[in-house]
C-alpha cells in the first residue's frame, strides 16, 4: 500500500480502567470502494475518553475489551478507494469519526447521529483514533482549506458538537443566549452563537478565570455563578447581563444539575433551552418553569448533516479563532500524560501527535507559548 | 340595557379557602366599543377552580380578596359595542376568558397566552365567569354553529386547551402519540391527536375505568400504568403498543412525576414530548434521555390565536364527541356541591348552569342520563 | 436461485417513441447483501410512462437506448441478501422504485428525492418495473399488512407522491385546502389532507364528472373551474365554496397554467401553494400575488423519508379509500392497449399484471365490475 | 400641548401626479392614552413615494384625496398618552409607521403586516410623515440607542424592510445567499445576511459601480448581469462565485422579471427564494424548476414584529453600517427637488430634514461630505 511503507500503526489502547498501553497494529485495509485511508496527524482529547480511562464506561456503554481510545482527529488521506471522487491522496482533512448505516429510518430522514447501528471512535466495542491510519467513508472526510492547519483540523470535532448544539438552540438573529459552562464545548457554543447573528451571549461558570478567557474569545457578557438558589442565581443573572424578561435561549454545556436548573428559571416565555453537556441521569428538574413558560427544550447529540462543513466555514473565515483553545501538543508516547493533564483540568485543549507526527518540543509552534502557558493556567474543562 | 332588566347577575364568590358565597353584584358595562355583553348559560368546572377553592392560590396566584369562580363558559350576546363587526345580539358563543394587552412583544409576535399583562378570569385578582353575565372583547368570543349546544359550547374551553398542547406536540400525520392521564384533558388530546392524523393513539392512566372511556371516546391502545420503575413502565408500554423503538409523541395530562418521567422514557429518539398538565414545580427529571435522544420538550399554557376556532370546528364537525364527557348538568346554586363532586372525582365534567339559566333536573336533557349515569362512576379527573 | 425456475422475466420495452417490445431479459442477481429479489405483481401506468412512450422524453431526460417502462409496482419478495433484516421471502411489497446515492449533501440531509445520482425506475437511461422480477435496496420496499391487497400496493407509488405534496403543503388541522385537478394524483392529494385534519377540501377542474367522484371520495366540495380570468375564477371559487379571505392551502396538481394562476389568487394572505403536478416549463405567473400576501410556494418532487410507510398506512386503516381509483386491471401482453386507454383518458388508474401473474378476466376480481366500468367512464386522468 | 407652541406642521402634500404642495396642517391630537406625539426630525424617500408622486397609484391604491407622502422616519417624542410605559417626552426614536387593527386573525397570530385593516402612513387614504408631527402607538415607537443618530434612525425603515425579507429567507448560518438587485433594500438585504451567518453572500445588478458599493458594504462576492437567457445567466454566476449546486437562499430585491426568472436557475435543489422587491403583477416565470427543484419560494411584504427592533440591534452593534447609504440631507422645503433626484438615481438615499429642523448646508455633518459625493455619483436605486 503506497504511502504507508515503513510507518507505525502505533496505537493507544485502553485495556481496562487506569490501563493502557502502546501496541503496533496491523494497519486497517479499505472494506469499502468508498472508503479512504488516512494518516492521522493530531487528535484532542475529550472528556469521554478521560471518562473511559478513569471509569471503564460512560452509562450503557462498557469496555469489554481492548479499545483505542481518541476520536478528535485530523489527518492525510494516504489512499482512496476507487469510488472515491470528493478526495486526492495528500488531501489534509477533518475526520468524522462514525460509521452511520445509512438504510434505518433515521439515517434516511437525516438524523443520521440518532442512527441506532451507528459505530462510533471510541465507543465500545468500537476502536478509536489515536493511531497511526484510520479508515472512514469518504463523505465523512473534510478537506481542509489552505488556510486551515491540521492543529485546527483537530478541533473541529469539537466545534462540530457546539455547532450541533446551537443549531438545536435555533438561534435567531439578535437573540440573547446564556451559555452555562466554560469548558471547550461551551467557550465553542458561546463562539458560535455569535456568529449566528447573537446580539448577547452571556457566558456562565463558577471560575472567574474561565469566564476571562470566555470573554476574550467571544462573549459579549459574563456571570460568575454563586451558591445560591437556582431562581436566586437566574434572577441576578438576568439583572446582572440586563437580559429584561429572560434569555431568548440558553444551552446548558455543563452537565451540572444547579446549571440546568438555572438554565430553566433564566430562560424567557417561549424561549429555548438545549441540554447540550453530559452529566447525571437523573436531576430535580423545575419542571413547571418548562410548562407554565412554553418552553422549548432540546437535547443534543454528537453532530449531523452539515455540521463539520459549517464548522470549517467558521474556522476558515476567521468567525471562530479555535487556535486559542490549544494549551499544548504532546508527541504520541505522551498520550497518557496528556490525560492526566485533562483531568487534573490544568489545559483547555491538548493534542496528541499522530505516530508518525514530528512535535518541536512540547508545545506546537502554531501556538504562542507565552499565549498557551496562561492558558493551561485556566483550568478546568467542560 | 336592552336584555338585562329584571336578570340577575348573581355571582359564585370565593372569600379564602373552602368559604364561597353567592351574591348579586352590578351587571358589568362595555368599558369599550369593542366588547359585548354575554349572558352566561353554562360553565364547566375546572381542576384549577377547584384548586383556588381548596387552597386559595395555585403557585404565585394568591386570592387576597374575594374573586368570583369559573372559566369554561358558554353564553349569549345581550349587546354589542359600536366596532363589533363579527357578533349580533342574540348570537351563542363560546368564550375565551381572557383580555391579553395586545401591545407587548408577546402579543404582538402572536403569543398572547404569555403576555405578561394577561387579564384572565378566575386567577386572581381577576373575576371569573360564574355569574349572570360577562363582558369580552368580542375577537374573544366564537360563535357556536347551528349543530353545537350551548353545552357543548361549555366544553370548548378545555377542548381548546388540548387542542394547543397537541399542536405544541407538533403531530405529523401517521405518527403514534402516547397521553399520560385520561382525565377531560387528557382525553381530549387523544380525541384531537386522532384528528390530527395519529395512526396510533395511547392512553395511559392507574384507572382502568377510565382507560375504557378513552377507547370509547377516541384512543387506539390504552395501558395501565404500573407501579414499576419508569424505565421498566416505558418498556411493558412500548411493547404492549408495539411502539418500536418509542412513540413519536408523548403528551403528560397529568402533572404526575412518575408519568411525566415515564413519557421521556416512552418517546423515541428525536421525538416529542409535551408537558400539558400542572402538578409539582420541581420533579425528578431523566434528563439524560431528553439529552442523548435529542428529545424536543415542550410547555403548553392555556390557548392561543386559531385555538378556540379549531376547537369549534372538531366539534362541529364531529371530530370531537364532547357530549360524552358531560356527566351531568347543575342549575347555579349547586355550584358548591358540583365543586364537591369533581373533587371527589365522581365525574369527568360537570356544569353549571347561568344563574338565569333553567335546568330541567340535575341532568341536561341533551345528555343520555344512563350514560352519563355511568360517566360519573367512572372516577377522577385530571 | 430458488423461486425462478422457470419464471418468465418478459419486460415491456420503450424502443423509440411508439415502439414498444416485449421481451424476455435475464432475471436480475442481487449486487449488493442489503438488496432483494421481488416478483412484480402488478403496476399502474404513471402520466410520466404514457409521455416517454409517446415523446421518448421528459424535458431533459431523453430516452436514447431501449428502456423497460413502469414505476407504480407491488411484488413479492423471491429472495433475500445476507444483510437484509427487515424482510423474508414471501413478503408482499409496496416497491419504492428509486437508489439513491446514500452519500451526497441531499442524502445525508433526508432529501433523497434530490439526490443528484439517483437511479429511478423508468427514468433514462434505467429500466422501469414492467417485467417479471426487479431488485431493490430492502429498505426500499415496504411490507404490505394483511388487509392490504396486492392491486392496492400498486397505488401506494401515486399515494406516496400525493402525501409528500401534502406534506410540503404543511397543512395544519383545521385548514382549507383547495386541490386543482382531479386525476388520479389530485384524487389523492384531497384523500390525504382529509386525513390531515383538514376541515374543508376543495376539488377543482374542469370535468364534472371527475368532481362527482372526488367528492365520492374523499372532497368536502368541488368547483367547476370557469373559463374566465384567473382572478375572476379564483373570487368566483371562494365564493362558492366559502373560503372567507381565501384557502389556507392550495395545491395544484394539474399542471396547467390557469390553474397555476388561479392557485395563487385563491391562496390566502400568509397561506401555502405547492406545485405538484407537471407541465409547462415557463408560464406567466402572478408574481406581485405571490410577494405581497406572502404566500409561501413550494415544489415537490417524488416522495422521501417516511412517505411511503405514511400512504400503507394511510390505505391500512382505511383513511384513505386507493380501490376506488382502479378501473381495470390487465394482462402484461395488454400493456400497449392500457397505455393507449390512459391516454384516451377512458379511466383513472389501470394496472398491469406482472407476466407471471394470472389474470381472471380483464377485471381485478377485488374490484367491483360494475363500479369500475363506471369509473373508467370519468375520462380523463391528471 | 407643551413642545409644540410655535412649531410648524407644514406638510408635504401630493394632490396629484407630480403636483405637490407644502401646506401647514393642525398639529394632531392623541385619540389613544396608548399614542405619542413625535416631532419628525429625517425622512428617508422610498420608491414607493416616488411611483406616487409620479404616476398617483400603485396597483389598487389609488390616490385619490391630496395625501401627504413619506414613511421613513425618525423622530423625538412630545407627549405621551396616559398609558404610555416605554417612552417619556425627549426620547429619540424610529417610527414603524403603521397601525394594524390588533384584533383580526392575521393580529392575532403575529402577521400584523398582513392585517386587511392596516392603516399605513403615504398609503391612500392614509397621510404619510413627511410634516412636522406624527401620533404613533406607542409600541410602533423604538427608542434609539444613544450611539444611533437621528439620521441613522430614518434608515431603520428600510433596514426593516430588509430585515423582513432576510428572515423570510430563512438563512441557516454558512449559507450561500444571492441577492438580486443593488438599490438601497438589495444593499442592506446582502448586509442583514452577512449579521445572519452567511457565508458567502453574492450581489448582483446591471451597474458595475453598485456593485462596488455592495462589496464595500457587505457582500463577499459580485456579480455583473449579463444580457443572456436566464439559464445562462445563472450558470454564468454560479460559476463565477463557486456556487456548486447553486445559492442555498436567493432573494430578489429587483423586482424585474429577468432576475426573477434567474433567481429560479440560480437556487439549488431544496433551497429558498424570497421575492422582495416590487414589480409586474405578472411575469414569465419558470415555474417547473421551482417544481422539480423543490424550492420554497416566499413573498416579502413589508415587517413585522421584531424587525424594527432587530434592525436598531444591527445598527447599534455596528453590524449594518447605514450611515454608508444616506447620500444626503436636505431642508423640507427642498423635498420635491430631492423627489427628482431619486427618480433621477443620482443618490443611494436621500434625507429630508423635518420642518423644524435646522440643517447645516445640504448634507449632514454626519456624513463625511466627500464620500457623500461619490455615493451621489453610485447612481440608481432599487
Amino acid at each position: 500500500m503506497a504511502g504507508t511503507e515503513g510507518q507505525s500503526n502505533l496505537s493507544f489502547i485502553l485495556n481496562k480502567p487506569h490501563d493502557v498501553e502502546f501496541a503496533e497494529r496491523p494497519i486497517p485495509k479499505l472494506s469499502d470502494p468508498h472508503e479512504v485511508l488516512v494518516a492521522v496527524n493530531y487528535t484532542g482529547i475529550c472528556g469521554s475518553d478521560v471518562h473511559y480511562w478513569e471509569h471503564g464506561a460512560i452509562g450503557h456503554f462498557v469496555v469489554k475489551d481492548p479499545m483505542v481510545l481518541g476520536h478528535e482527529s485530523a489527518g492525510t488521506v494516504i489512499q482512496v478507494g476507487e469510488n472515491v471522487k470528493n478526495l486526492v491522496v495528500g488531501d489534509r482533512i477533518a475526520l468524522e469519526p462514525g460509521y452511520p448505516c445509512r438504510r434505518c429510518g433515521d439515517c434516511l430522514a437525516g438524523f443520521y447521529n440518532l442512527c441506532p447501528d451507528m459505530r462510533f471512535a471510541a465507543t465500545p466495542p468500537y476502536d478509536g483514533t489515536l493511531a497511526g491510519f484510520w479508515t472512514a467513508p469518504s463523505d465523512f472526510c473534510y478537506k481542509l482549506p489552505d488556510n486551515v492547519s491540521l492543529q485546527e483540523g483537530a478541533l473541529i470535532e469539537p466545534l462540530a458538537v457546539a455547532v450541533h448544539i446551537t443549531k438545536q438552540a435555533q438561534i435567531t438573529p439578535g437573540a440573547s443566549v446564556v451559555v452555562m459552562g466554560a469548558g471547550p464545548v461551551g467557550l465553542l457554543c458561546a463562539a458560535v452563537a455569535r456568529s449566528f447573528g447573537a446580539t448577547k451571549v452571556v457566558s456562565v461558570d463558577i471560575v472567574q478565570s474561565k469566564l476571562d478567557f470566555a470573554k476574550d474569545l467571544a462573549s459579549t457578557h459574563t456571570y460568575l455563578s454563586q451558591r445560591i438558589s437556582a431562581e436566586e442565581n437566574a434572577k441576578a443573572l438576568i439583572k446582572q447581563c440586563d437580559l429584561g424578561a429572560g434569555a431568548d435561549c440558553v444551552i446548558d454545556a455543563s452537565g451540572a444539575e444547579p446549571s440546568i436548573q438555572t438554565s430553566l428559571h433564566v430562560v424567557r416565555m417561549g424561549g429555548t433551552y438545549v441540554q447540550g453537556g453530559m452529566g447525571k441521569s437523573d436531576i430535580n428538574f423545575p419542571i413547571m418553569a418548562l410548562c407554565l413558560k412554553e418552553v422549548t427544550a432540546r437535547g443534543s447529540f454528537r453532530y449531523g448533516p452539515g455540521d463539520y462543513k459549517l464548522a470549517i466555514d467558521l474556522v476558515a473565515n476567521g468567525r471562530v479563532n479555535v487556535k486559542k483553545l490549544i494549551s499544548g501538543i504532546v508527541e504520541f508516547k505522551q498520550a497518557e500524560e496528556a490525560f492526566k493533564k485533562v483531568k487534573e483540568g490544568q489545559v483547555i485543549k491538548i493534542l496528541i501527535a499522530g505516530p508518525n507526527e514530528k512535535v518541536d518540543g512540547t508545545f506546537s509552534t502554531e501556538v504562542d507559548p507565552k499565549k498557551a502557558a496562561e492558558n493551561s493556567n485556566q483550568g478546568g474543562c467542560c
